[in-house]
């Protein structure tokens, strides 16, 4: 992928070996030390809790961080959103995927019925009993075995049942389908994992948990226990990995931090920014205009950058602040005119998945210098 | 670009010929047959109003879109905002270029430089009497001829001089340097194109018309009238069609049109998307679940759109709409039930400019079936 063919400043914003003040701006950037750090405690975490880690691809959409999340974080394999993403990590050699949501469109189904022949243990998330028949009858033709999870909505408000009946009937017709497996339960309460209290976020999720246990009961007294109980991401995995019930954590934004996430708050009250988690990445950008003396305008705008939750901060600084956020363009206020032309900034995003969405490279740094460029495999899968 | 290694459903929707219904999802569509008569209109009004239009490639970020632009709107080349950008064009055989921004990172400024060395015009915006000297040393040292526009900022608060002894300064140093050309002033008011009400458009617009007046006549005095006189957007061209002032525009969204800009007002208090534009960009998307009675899950969220300037609307709909988006799903609020397992509906994104950016593809429909399928050819193209 990384090819002599690409150009810096054109379609890759650095090459390895370079020095991190030539890394061409707006770009990603990831502090390895940091990055690393942050994978190696959420595998030992994970550990010490008997929790399998299915780290979340959804984030980073990477394969070389997800092998990183396998060789140091433990991680049992990925999960993700989109049958496209998932054949970007069964291509990449990850060897257990499961996609975290439905898949409905002929086309779709059949490309995901084939995946497993590549080498790869394959499962999916079902939510509706005609979706049982459709992929079974796919896995049949394709000659090959897809497990499904079924979904509970536990508070997300998007894909999944609400009732242990639902999920009890599509147990059963799992169970009686040729060529799909049930094997576990997707409970992901998506909806408050960014609510800075503590105490909010474990209500939310005990509410949760119990939503699933009596799931988990009303299938085992049918002889459908599930094996995998799948969930958690970084604003709750300590409940989950308590419950006794989950066995499987969901976690993505760990790895990275962004801001929205940051100013969460833990059991002592501090943001989980400040100690739980570093900031791994950054965007890197550039002051490109300082005509007026009290505002600079950086080269990272909405083309950089995903503003849904919110806008980014300035990493390190407190006496500038990125105020607004257009196109091409970022206001930094800067009241005492300090930065200079060509400065670079480090802006920690508001939101990092649809923020490396728009990404083609991550550009890993260490020491000052550019140590790794990774490119992010699966941007632009999202069929 | 378009080659057989492609695979629909992987990374592409859709190849030409195929039936509409067979797109796979979440894409951009083209409605052809409005794009086409938005393009003919923008470039008919620029005619007949003794107009040069200069179309905005940072929105479509599509050589082919451009293409057209020029066939059949009279175009007479493309602004951009990036140098990686105006390479794209420029490698696409779009012969005039003007980076409507400015550029001070020294790698960026030698790559602008050599650009002309490929055969088209290029231009690039000044602010600071600074980049007037580096870009004369890249020049002369690449051997090659930039023209410069000097950017006023007349109300959009990003780059930008202030006021009319800057551009003096401004010019005259570009009049005194070697290589490059002092040929017209920026002048886009970005912050107004948005406002609800024509009457306060027209009013921001007449201060920015009085603004740039004041510099023409200053730089008139000592002999340096500039040539080109480039702002407007889809919000306002028509005000500076009709100042005196003005000969170039630089309207982008009108070819395609997005929710923000399509309900703003005309001068008769109707909707710029009820007859003035049409939407000819949509981004098509698929019921994937339909668990709750009352609400559908489609398949385009974030990553499939930007939403800072808010979300959606479905096309020709008024029984659901569009109400939540998160990374990968979109909540469609569908109090009957009427939305059907795989049904697709076209949205019209909030803002086009950064839902464009995050697309691989347009595929472009007409009469039921797939037309072209034109590479977002500069996505990515931010530095």
């Amino acid at each position: 992928m990384i090819t002599e063919e690409l150009e810096v400043g054109f379609n890759v914003p650095a090459k390895v070996g370079m020095d991190e003040a030539d890394i061409q701006t707006p770009c990603l950037i990831l502090d390895l030390d940091a990055l690393e750090r942050n994978i190696k405690k959420m595998g030992d975490y994970a550990k010490d809790h008997n929790m399998r880690h299915r780290s979340h691809g959804k984030m980073h959409k990477s394969v070389d961080v997800q092998e990183l999340q396998e060789d140091i974080g433990g991680a049992i394999g990925v999960c993700c959103q989109k049958v496209s993403e998932a054949e970007v990590f069964v291509r990449g050699g990850i060897k257990d995927v499961l996609v975290s949501n439905q898949v409905r469109d002929p086309a779709k189904i059949e490309r995901l019925a084939n995946l497993p022949k590549m080498g790869s243990k394959i499962t999916v998330c079902v939510d509706d009993v005609d979706n049982v028949a459709e992929l079974s009858a796919a896995a049949t033709k394709a000659g090959t075995e897809l497990n499904c999870y079924i979904e509970i909505d536990c508070g997300a408000g998007r894909c999944g049942v609400t009732t242990t009946e639902a999920v009890i009937e599509i147990a059963k017709a799992i169970d009686a389908a040729e060529n799909i497996k049930f094997t576990g339960i997707q409970a992901y309460q998506g909806a408050m994992q960014h609510m800075d209290s503590y105490s909010d976020r474990k209500a939310k999720t005990q509410a949760a948990i119990d939503q699933v246990q009596e799931a988990i009961d009303a299938l085992t007294e049918i002889g459908l226990k599930p094996e995998f109980i799948s969930g958690g991401g970084t604003g709750s995995y300590y409940f989950e990995s308590n419950s006794g019930v989950f066995n499987e954590l969901q976690c993505g934004s760990y790895a990275f931090m962004d801001a929205d996430y940051g100013r969460i708050l833990d059991e002592d009250g501090n943001r989980i920014d400040a100690g739980e988690w570093e900031n791994a990445l950054f965007i890197l950008t550039s002051v490109m205009s300082h005509a007026k003396p009290d505002k600079a305008i950086v080269d990272a705008g909405l083309k950089a950058q995903s503003v849904d939750s919110g806008l980014p901060f300035i990493y390190g600084r407190d006496d500038v602040e990125y105020v607004k956020c257009s196109d091409e363009h970022g206001v930094v206020s800067d009241p005492n005119g300090v930065l200079k032309i060509n400065e670079k900034l480090k802006l920690v995003p508001g939101h990092c998945d649809p923020t490396c969405n728009v990404h083609d490279f991550y550009v890993g740094v260490r020491n000052g210098k550019v140590e790794t460029v990774w490119p992010v495999s699966a941007r632009g899968r999202m069929y």
